[in-house]
């Protein structure tokens, strides 16, 4: 298919590889033109408008002020020439999915939000896993690309902002299993169990997943950098899992206790730091930090 | 090896089993004598004394009261004849088992703590995980025992409460990811996603783990009858963690949520649930309860 | 003096009677004109710019949005003829509080922050407290207003947005009191005592103050129809309250657990009583609701 | 009347010295002696057995165990010579409170639990407020005692332990009032606002009660010693509250949140120091402690 690829962070560029070396004609775009360049085989094209239209078009920017800027103040469902569908995949707050969901209907362009879970270099294996909503003719259509850069595609029926919701609730207990864990180990330590042989025990043990073993490592290890989820933008999941949770009526108190820990990470000069250094918050709090 | 077992609930009676399979001669003993003749291969003995010796007596228990009173209380550790070690394999305060060691050190008797991970089905089959602390020659000649009982044990040093407290830890660990699931489901239904579909997404990819797939399909299910692990024992030991975080100087808000929150179970009828009712909380308190 | 008063809802009839008590010509405007009407001795205009103009304009709006709509977006900051200050009374954040500074600093408008608290009572009689901030012979311009409103006004320097910090820091410490009230009368009643006969005994004593013997009375009476302040409005200002505490580091976990249990409130019909009715909450959860 | 008086702390001297002024007849026994002999016109006497005799006696111990410690495990109950009526004015646990009613009442002796509101130079005046269950009888025939000590005695009913409960809702209420103040404190100071200027404000309008105008002074000039009533005492007291609550499954949010910051103040060295240090806490999570 020929798709445009719009946003070049570390998961655009895994998931622009993805799609060439599926056989896919890739466009490019990036705000900051050098990102662009890095994907081999991918074509560089000036503008967002030269992105957002052929077979597909995907967008894999930071947050809802990037997708906002482009897509809707940048005036893309206006522009001519437009994609046979748009494929949001960033991870951005259920209220914008909605509002976009609605835009798109009315310009006529059929939208699919498939945020992912999964690190860089997941997505540049495209091992991703992948979770759609919106119309089925449309999720059926991108089926390619969703091959190409995920290992399976779970969907969520055809509201496509369902699949943002369950992006954030997912990454709401990414965040609680490291805070579990970062006030286990702080426990094991006022008992004179290293912080690490505890996570070593039970991340091999009932807890043998692949969130509990790469976050409990580097908790084990006490090493946050480079990281791999800056902390800042875990904060700002948990803030919109927050506030989604708020619109329908939802208290989430966990939430709201890493909300509390993760403002005190940044306020602790955390927040570029890996998401796993919340855990320095409950060592620190207990005076051991 | 001869030994004694002491506390025959469902745990203490797949234990004895997997003894008993492995070659192992087992004396039981047990509050109510019923339990005791219900391990085929075993002697049931008449008193915890007569259980309480041999090559290694075993302790499995459900609660401080219920081992102080056997072992503290009931005078073992002054009685002549005395075992050549004590397994004591029950969840326990960390404030107990340092009692324990010491009283044990004053009487002579190797004291090893060793509690478990694993529900009943898992001691059946002598697949638990053990944790064991002590001095290392008592755990050393515990071998047979623990490798009958359990397909690892993890060693923490030669202070056997700090085995109580790494088993405190875990399982705090596991209540919370009951509670992060119990959130998540409200949340996702919220949103018109079905909990039960949240889950089965997160518990097969980022949180494959057993704990989480367990607790999960309960939850997904909304069935809590019967209990793997009653809601109460839970609470008792979140109230455990706290109890011993709190000597230690560490606040742990995520087990403040939990406490809070499973007395709210509780007090809404579900203490002699499974934990995984936990869940409902979230549920209730959303108005969708 | 000559003053426009924009918003005349409760506190804002109150306010406007107070000022023409004292002397003061007023005009007045209310999206709804019947409101309006409603305050004797005022002239009702067509437009809001009709208001913002003399010698000086007060808003008294509901929200960000109300205030937003018919300041910014209304324009009424470069219309041809505009007040010799404004007093932006109204109960909102503080990153707008910021932007109104800086948009009047570039208009040429003298802006002061001056929200207020007391009820709708306590501001028909003049004797509200007023904390302003803002450039201070602005202030000193605006006083004969300020006395008219109020009993005190209380200074905060000369940055707008201090004062709006300052007063929602202050409904923080309300709502918190209300709660502090319900959790103490659920336990209360837990345990034999009347929540009502606790609170009559407190509310005489340590917290012999306005705040905790208002509210307290309805949390004894169990009455909170009609409302004085709406829990969806003390739910406003917490969440407020807890998006400038994170906008510089500040924790703040008693305001997540409000913002928790003023959700569990409204999830059960209670957003448009009174905010008392954040005691049922606790309530409610101990089984007794 | 002739009275013995059981615990000579800051606030026994002060209510001793209370009723000597009114004309009682007071023996004084403390554990460590030399307090015994601050009391000026109180007799001293050589054992707790002494002591609970005469026409009353009244305990004001530190904790559960002291009371314990001479009143059970010292077994007054069993001496010939025992008291018309047992005043039990020590913050206890409401557990504890109900075991020594009925082994009271077993003995014979009459028990109204009397725990009082009021810092020592309050006790000194004779200015406390008292809180007073039991047999009505009992209280009738310790009037004397209580007004000599109280401005007021408030009543609640012939269970001697609902007095108990009544106190540490009131403490935990208190508690609560420090922790608001300090998130405020520190919101404001994130603001730009000097907390101490916020708490001014807060304490002298909406707040002005007794309980905030003493700690926030404190808090606003951020001086924690001498203290008036110990932070560790804060915590114990909150630990009962928590205890009693979980007794009749009452959630309190509010006071996990307190019994976690009080951990933190104590890992951080501020147990002795005066209770709003708690303060503190909010302070340092936010870098600026």
């Amino acid at each position: 298919m020929d798709v445009g690829v719009i946003g070049l962070g570390r998961m655009g560029q895994g998931m622009a590889a993805s799609l060439i070396r599926a056989g896919h004609t890739v466009r490019v775009w990036n705000r900051s033109p050098d990102a662009a360049k890095a994907v081999a085989g991918a074509k560089p094209v000036a503008s967002a408008a030269e992105a957002f239209r052929g077979d597909a078009a995907i967008t894999m920017l930071a947050d809802d002020a990037a997708l906002r800027g482009v897509i809707v103040e940048g005036g893309l469902l206006d522009s001519p020439e437009r994609p046979g569908l748009h494929l949001g995949m960033s991870t951005i707050s259920v209220s914008l999915a909605a509002e976009l969901a609605a835009l798109h209907e009315r310009a006529g362009v059929p939208y699919v939000a498939a945020p992912v879970f999964g690190r860089p270099d997941v997505a540049e294996k495209g091992a991703l896993n992948i979770v759609a909503a919106g119309a089925a003719a449309a999720i059926d259509r991108a089926a390619p690309l969703l091959d190409a850069m995920g290992t399976r595609t779970w969907r969520f029926g055809d509201e496509p902002q369902r699949a943002n919701a369950v992006k954030l609730a997912g990454n709401f207990m990414l965040v609680s299993a490291i805070e579990a864990m970062g006030e286990a180990a702080a426990f094991a330590e006022g008992h004179g169990v290293a912080g690490g042989e505890l996570l070593d025990l039970l991340t091999n043990t009932l807890f043998a997943s692949p969130v509990y073993k790469g976050y409990g490592a580097s908790i084990a290890a006490d090493r946050y950098e480079p990281p791999g989820f800056n902390l800042r933008l875990g904060a700002k999941d948990v803030r919109l899992a927050l506030a989604a949770a708020e619109a329908v009526g939802v208290p989430m108190p966990f939430a709201s206790v890493l909300r509390d820990n993760l403002i005190e990470a940044m306020a602790h000069g955390d927040g570029e730091k890996d998401l796993a250094a919340l855990a320095r918050v409950a060592a620190r709090r207990s005076g051991r930090g």
